[in-house]
């Protein structure tokens, strides 16, 4: 039988006393999402229909910057971006800034299923939601008391400044993002990945995990990548694809490549930056220079492993 | 003196009726391009402003799908994508769906130069496109008699056939897109990107224009890249940011990078795709598989040079 494995992450970036007061939740939402996706492949479901069952079952997870518990921009609402890819025809889905809709992601996998686009945003992708009768919720479903807090902190201490750029200096400090790859049995790749965005940002801002090639890639040739971090860096280096591009041109395996782009393509990076990838020989890289990524896997050859500082504070 | 050089396209797609009756036109936009950015460089102007200033002029000119001109969406409303990036730093700006902003490109630089973000979409890039005080204009002055009488040709296809399928086969058929790439006497590159979307698309597309790695990618170690066709296609291939990972991890120049990307990766390409770069030493190079692409260049090395059909049908 052939190999079968799925990793998730929460998103990568600085350690916080709400991180730290929380471990357990965090741990028992990425075994949820790992053991939801790996059911479906199990089963013989495709890697599509894992990285999307995790992703749900994170946007549905209050403690995760992605559906339920997402950031609030600075005017205090939540706008969400997703994406989706399949290694096996390349084909991909993305929603950007969308609200109200319970799982972004799967509005991105309908868009890449049922659309002859690949990407929607805005009032068009809300549209398109309503359209095809997705599941949707009051504003009040997503938004947690810890965001409202985080959001009230930001807009006093931008006010506080009484100059426009405060606003900038809050922005992108704290962010978040949930995500998944996976091998089916079929030996198909997939990778989606949402997020809340960045806490107390413009309205309307994209998120680089919207963006296929960059928050999202998976190609049956090489791997399966979702990102996290800080926008700007990950935006920059092209990040989830990059890693298909060192692993296909510079022939190396997913391991060498993963570790060639963390340690070569991010050294002088000003920013957090994470990923996590699979290949078709059921190999799972994850690589992070933040002080903590969210993350685990499970494997045909390896049980469930969870874990949220860097390696040699986890027993992994 | 260092070189400069310059390269822009408005689109590569199917030849049409009205491409062939507007030959002189699509020419004359195009040297007009060409010589505005030219202009700046020959005075030490950034291949930032460059590029900005050569997608200005080919959004203002009726002719191409970008600013003015642009295609309708089936709402009869017109949402234009644009992204831009630096070489320099990899610093990057990009709009998703707006409306009534005159030059998109100018306002995808302002978010590269003016905020934290790198990607702001629909309303929320209005807003900041308000902030900002940048040059909007009514509906009407986007909108000409070609788009519309291909809007209403498209329209009344998909309610003849009164499927909801009906639409989206009219989708797509048509693409326009313009770009510029640049180097100027620093050394710096950069590439950007506009469109008025594909004919009768969803409301909320965004388009691989917007997509920085996608659309337009620039990197002072490599090259500037601007791409066009279908959406799919591009996006599929990581375009814009896959040329440069060929020269960088095969170690190729940029005119062999650019034929193994047109002839391996894009060999089994099911659409148009086409593409103009610019390296360092002021190498343009330009590739297409569709009917045609509207391109031109000028650098310290060529004389300015205009065509649209390939290079056997063109005296290049």
């Amino acid at each position: 039988m052939n190999k079968i494995a799925i990793a998730v992450h929460g998103g990568a970036g600085p350690d916080s006393e709400h991180i730290k007061s929380n471990i357990e939740g965090y741990k028992k939402g990425l075994e949820e999402a790992i053991s939801k996706g790996y059911k479906i492949l199990e089963k013989g479901g495709s890697a599509v229909e894992a990285v999307e069952a995790a992703v749900k079952s994170l946007e549905d997870n209050p403690l995760f910057n992605a559906g339920k518990g997402s950031a609030l921009n600075s005017k205090a609402e939540v706008e969400m971006c997703s994406s989706i890819m399949s290694g096996k025809d390349l084909n991909s889905g993305a929603v950007a800034t969308v609200k109200n809709v319970k799982n972004p992601v799967s509005l991105a996998k309908a868009v890449m299923e049922e659309t002859k686009h690949i990407f929607l945003g805005g009032r068009g992708a809300m549209s398109f939601a309503e359209e095809i009768n997705i599941p949707m919720e009051p504003d009040s479903y997503f938004i947690t008391e810890y965001q409202y807090e985080t959001y009230e902190k930001a807009r006093k201490e931008a006010h506080g400044k009484q100059q426009p750029k405060a606003r900038a200096e809050v922005n992108e400090k704290m962010h978040g993002t949930v995500g998944a790859v996976a091998l089916d049995r079929n030996g198909n790749l997939a990778a989606a990945t949402s997020t809340g965005g960045t806490e107390y940002c413009k309205e309307g801002r994209v998120a680089d995990s919207a963006m296929t090639g960059i928050g999202s890639y998976a190609n049956n040739q090489t791997c399966a990548v979702s990102s996290t971090g800080e926008g700007e860096v990950i935006i920059q280096r092209v990040t989830a694809f990059q890693v298909s591009a060192i692993m296909e041109y510079m022939n190396l395996s997913l391991q060498d490549a993963s570790s060639y782009f963390m340690e070569e393509k991010c050294k002088d990076a000003k920013g957090d930056i994470g990923f996590i990838a699979v290949d078709t020989e059921g190999n799972v890289s994850i690589e992070f220079n933040s002080e903590r990524m969210h993350r685990g896997y499970k494997t045909s050859d390896k049980e469930m492993w969870v874990g949220i500082y860097p390696p040699e504070a986890e027993a992994e």
